[in-house]
């Protein structure tokens, strides 16, 4: 059975990733090999020309499972449980990304994301969408570590 | 009285700027001088942390903006109407987001872009994000022509 980063994120409330946001898009990544995937089947009101997916909503995929698997990554490189303290949690710096061809809106789509580099807070990742096994874009994203349990206002630094 | 580019899209469905998704985010953008501006109001569920605008909707309605400016401007550059005959539409080439600080949900936001280079099909686009006077976000868009009413397909080059 695949162990879903988003489900060892108590009390997430985000539109992209949150398990606690009754309207959101609810993605699930999990590690196949090096590799972070997401499996995700967009709806009807989320395209952005008639049956493709909304360019807006493919930023908003790619960046929660970017920062998701950037936090995956953070315990993997200290070898504990996703549900191990302290939490580490990540907000994103920088996102760029390259549409390289429509992304039909009603097939199953698939994230593939890696972590290319990390530097102290910083972690830099390249991510792919795939449709059908055709990439339609690709994006890079720099993952910045905003929490590590070691505040004191309930964890969230942006308050 | 405003003139706003969406209401000069007929039949345009999307979840960002479509005036006819009824899910959608409704975003509404006009001219002030060489600047095009969209004020927009956030809803509880686009948060990504809690009272914190999600990254993804922030890229969602500076790509929508950024689209629209870069068809407005065509149109202003030819001297036209935005209702007048040949249709302009463009797509997103590429979508480069830097978020300088976090973005309140519960404070009416501004956008404010500018059209930096114009290059045949290709425009190039700067966007900023601005609660309350503070600019807490920062774009750069290539947005593509992909329609320009010579296509004999109802309008969708990529159908």
């Amino acid at each position: 059975m695949k162990e879903y980063f988003q489900d060892h994120m108590p009390e997430n409330v985000c539109f992209g990733c949150g398990i606690h946001n009754p309207d959101g898009l609810h993605i699930k990544s999990y590690w196949d090999g090096e590799e972070a995937v997401c499996n995700w089947e967009s709806q009807e009101k989320f395209h952005g020309w008639a049956n493709l997916l909304n360019g807006g909503i493919i930023a908003t995929i790619i960046d929660c499972h970017c920062m998701c698997t950037a936090m995956a990554h953070s315990y993997k490189l200290e070898g504990r449980s996703l549900d191990s303290e302290p939490e580490y949690r990540y907000a994103t710096g920088t996102l760029n990304i390259k549409y390289l061809k429509p992304t039909p809106n009603d097939k199953l789509l698939q994230l593939r994301a890696t972590v290319i580099e990390v530097k102290g807070k910083k972690t830099v990742l390249e991510c792919g969408l795939y449709s059908e096994g055709v990439k339609t874009v690709e994006a890079q994203a720099i993952a910045i570590r905003v929490f590590d349990g070691s505040q004191h206002d309930g964890g969230n630094l942006f308050k």
